[in-house]
């Protein structure tokens, strides 16, 4: 019998090259292409993939429950990696590897595959995922072991195989890109030093050419979900997305340049645009900043997010701490209605107000107007109780 | 022997009658008033001080302390309180405290006196830091306890007593400024539904008005101290915070605006402008992304900016926890130099590039050409290691 | 109409004075006493509280409810506050405070009270803990407000309204006891370089005088709870706890001395029994540790325990963070499955054994012995990754 | 010019087979042994390695700079692997490491080598330190490369070759031991749910053997450094971690029974022995509990413990992690003043006395006598103050 794969396909030359070069080595290749909010046309997917020399060729829209089941709870655990980056890449990863595993339960394949390389992050979100939902698959990465030693080879073997290759210039850039935005590298970004060109961005404009009116978002939250931009309610959560993909976008919002430590061990420099997931990581947060008390809130910034973000990052997502961070998370999101006004202008969305039904704010507690209801008293006798650790320690050390 | 105590005095109104109350209550009053940066002429302080009965007015000019000993390790903290905040008044009152307790022992006095509220998070820094510098000084607190009922009465025994108060219609705005920024609070901000009006700002343009062209920035660092402006050196650190707060302060860079958990307990709307404050965090925060491998990164953005911005706002600046914080931030800023270089437009301040003699960034190491040193071999196999945990669960939850 | 209140009562000297002093202060007086494990018959409860004013005096077995609501999400936490202490006094109040709340509910009344001082834990315990359930209800802690100046003037209160005082000699300690354990504090130990006397224990007995053979004990967990001991299965939670206590504390098991930190700000000692609770909260540790990866076992060790102890002893039960908190414990106790075998002598509680129907350990990949199925390669390469970062470090460092 | 490679060298069949296939190899081996407190006559070490090949045999006592320069940090820390192990082989690779790389460069090596498998963690350990120290030295381990498929066939090779194999039957277990302990595994122990055999222990009796009387024991600190037991001072640090071996291990105290996470992915059943290594942490805490306010010992227990036991375990010693968490606990280390008292029994050491001149357990503050000093009243107010996020939580969430 023969050995069938399912493979991660993007329709671009490498994964193409990968059908062919599976298929020589006699496996029988299904291709699996996901809509993610990518932003491209998926029509003529099958028809590459099957002049590749795939079996067969799926194509899958699952935009919807990647903004649901991995976007959602990326927003509420405020996750951002090493402080800037709003995990895209790292998201998709485990969703497609999902896919994959309930393809090859179906079509009864023992190998799964994908097109990353040996340095990169995406193998081990790749492999760690298959391997936690289902870790008698085997999973290939061709582009780590064949034999091709540059581009050129590469294609001259897609040539030689019929597959066709783009003559178009292409920009010297890479990409990956979703619903919750696009990833940049390569290319003139490989100079740290060096400003982002501008032909590098996809999604938004230059703040610079950016409108020169500012204009104001406002987003509304129900039990932690986002469920209306500017008063106009959404049913699914995956256009909210993409419509404050444009709108933020097209004011130059969501740009992220850094240089980030991969899990293997280097350091890259990443370019990002991530106008939804800034937007909505900041909204949130802000939410909660206003519904939380000061304990929860304090315990949220500084033991979630951050170990949230690491784990997504480096292919924990199938993990049970991940569910754990997730039933925390899920807890809190019920306190988290009500809704956060932006001011877009020229690269910034600055929040400019916020309320929330459930808002812990009291202008009556905060005011410094006679209408004053706070016990100054109280407020005196605590600074004594609070600084008494202190003080003891004073008297202890002059003894 | 009468009892003298020393007075944290800003000139304004409340600390002048405090003055004449505590003097009327049997007190030798010493005033004390400190150049932290906010920018007034202090040149008549003196004469205020004794018009309201001080019998000895002290000034003092600690901008440079206050920017070395004070702002720097905030900076090496990378601490935003709340994820927001410069901590910039929660910054200056253990240094006015400790000015308060010298020239207390100086002038044999017992007590020392601020015009905090009971309310506000000024009290408990004043009073924890005074404690933890001498646990047997007595901190008084006029405000807290005197008589008047209302605003109109404190003016009232204000001019009885020949206390000038300034006729000219003030702001309705309560202000705390040095050089890390200003704090804005109370009038219109208490409705958090409403945009900070414009007239509320100080050192910041609005971004609207910034200029129409972007301007670059470089900062550069040695050893964790910022020393240099595009390439301008500067000898005293205070001038260079000064000036960095005019060159991003220009292109309205610098405001907060959130709804933040004050240690009494309640929450209250406070908005700033750190311009400096928020430039030299980022660019610290930078340099330390380049220069420090992923596991001490890590664990400072896990383990200290957010405890010690609790810390700094807590009042706790002179306890031990800060002295081993800052022992630990100070051991990783031999490593922190290099260069930030930011574009400044329309109140964004985004990071373009960096570079350290000390980087962790190898181009060789990163790169997709085919100057590729990195062994994708190993990459294939720590993934295989990597991912095993998380397959060896799904092995014996299979079972 | 007369004011209602509703009154923590234990049947001690204090709660019955306050009962009686309340009355007198014109208050309706209605007792509440619940066993939560403490080991005393509470038949004369009813009568005391009569004969010392009460109007009503309500008798309540709460003993399950503690258990499986109040220890069992302590145990899943791991909670031992400042790495010592089972936390058993903090567990209760809230449970308590919450009996009170609904009791003022049912007879409308409008304050609740407590027998708690102005310098301990407990009294934060109870009022945040009412507070959080009843922002409305007052509370009233008479012990903190009354007149008496002595021991002795409360005695004689007590004589003259005919509130029975018991005669015999008291032990000079105070204690606190439940379910959980016990806690004992004043007189001789108040001296902190002195050994705790034997006469202070209650439910342990001195390691000296326990049998001179070890004994093994077997505790069983499904998904998360402890439901047999030795084989024996329990339909009563709290019958496990109590028969735990007696099992291990005959062999001088669960003590614990310490210097602790209050948070009023100053440090006591306290002496703690606490057989039942260590032990479950080791053994759940311990299968923890078998069927849990090492990103979640780590994160649970780093993140939830400590916090979790903090917020129980500081009386935040009834907050949102400890709602989140346990819904993170309670997604991971599904895995809880196991047994976990004590060997139990001369106060010792090793663990010398232990197994999980879904525990990690896999004896061929740990195994030295030719049955080994490691990837002795992966591992090479692994640690070729995993030491990269000291390597990329070392090369920057050296240039 | 020949290759040359210093290698650890333990004196074992292992070690000794590698001296032999090295110099097969085309390599001039040196071998370095280190006298790490093991408590083994490492005379006859020299010939051992000459006999199978070495062109020089170097041996070292480095006791005192291993108890000073790595027992006493991580004492320091309170660093507990997985909350249990005291983590004596992770601590004298990094040292032994140290050392080899100063003898590549001073005999003109360009290699390292050591005797550890693939599975394990010490080869982490040692291969990071190494590159850490010299990022272009190259390490070989043998053992995960050679030839020999089993225990017959290397030993085989060593007979052909004249390397003494020992006759004798050998325990089924394998061992590490220095100053800090002994670690026990393999054999037996590979059984999670089986006892450990009491042959496998080395330096501590079994329990039911010890004294039937206990005994007390005494450890001062001076600025964080024991300086005597019982009262009696040592010169050599080594010398007391020495005979608290032996004092504590005689009482059978410092066994611990685990499975714990291996950095390279699997669970393993390890045992150890470390009765100066657990002491020493428990007197350690014990004082900073007693000269700490509460905000610095928690901030340690939550976030320096963990981490710096996670970055020892896995081989980060020479990170500046590691060396910016020591600058912390350093800093704390001038206020560790003072002496524990234990009481030693049965397996069980239990401390029950403590004290420090800069102690901040004050009586008159902790009392319920009527010396108490404390001020009720606010504590009442703080309990106010305290509580209030939960009675606006409440408040709110009520609306």
């Amino acid at each position: 019998m023969k050995k069938r794969v399912v493979l991660a396909y993007s329709g671009g030359l490498d994964t193409s090259v990968i059908v062919r070069w599976l298929t020589d080595k006699g496996f029988e290749v299904i291709t699996y292409t996901a809509d993610v909010g990518q932003g491209e046309e998926l029509d003529e997917i099958e028809e590459k993939a099957k002049a590749s020399g795939a079996v067969e060729a799926i194509i899958d829209d699952i935009k919807e429950e990647f903004a649901r089941e991995y976007c959602m709870p990326l927003m509420r655990s405020g996750a951002l990696y090493e402080g800037r980056y709003t995990l895209l890449s790292a998201l998709s990863r485990p969703l497609i590897s999902k896919k994959l595993v309930e393809l090859a339960h179906r079509y009864d394949a023992h190998y799964v595959a994908h097109g990353s390389t040996g340095k990169g992050n995406d193998q081990v979100r790749f492999e760690s995922s298959v391997w936690a939902l289902d870790p008698d698959i085997e999973v290939l990465a061709p582009v780590r072991d064949w034999e091709f030693k540059s581009r050129e080879e590469e294609i001259e073997y897609a040539l030689k195989h019929g597959i066709p290759v783009k003559a178009t210039k292409e920009k010297p850039y890479s990409y990956d890109r979703n619903l919750w935005g696009v990833a940049i590298e390569a290319g003139p970004l490989e100079d740290i030093w060096a400003e982002p060109p501008e032909d590098a961005f996809e999604i938004t404009v230059n703040p610079e050419n950016a409108p020169d009116s500012p204009e104001y978002l406002e987003i509304q939250f129900e039990k932690g979900v986002p469920v209306a931009i500017n008063g106009k309610r959404y049913d699914q959560l995956w256009k909210l997305i993409w419509d404050l993909n444009e709108i933020a976008g097209k004011h130059g919002v969501g740009r992220i340049d850094m240089v980030e430590n991969r899990l293997v061990g280097i350091k890259s420099r990443e370019v990002y645009e991530s106008p939804a997931g800034i937007i909505l990581i900041k909204a949130y947060d802000e939410i909660e900043s206003l519904v939380l008390d000061r304990f929860t809130y304090h315990y949220k910034l500084t033991h979630i997010s951050q170990p949230y973000a690491d784990l997504v990052y480096n292919g924990l997502w199938f993990s049970k701490l991940r569910e754990a961070l997730d039933a925390f998370t899920s807890e809190i999101a019920q306190l988290v209605n009500g809704t956060v006004r932006f001011k877009l202008y020229k690269g910034n969305a600055q929040i400019v107000g916020r309320k929330s039904p459930n808002g812990l704010y009291f202008e009556t507690l905060a005011t410094y107007s006679p209408e004053d209801e706070f016990d100054h008293k109280a407020g005196e006798m605590f600074t004594k109780i609070w600084g008494l650790p202190l003080k003891v320690f004073a008297k202890a050390n002059k003894r």
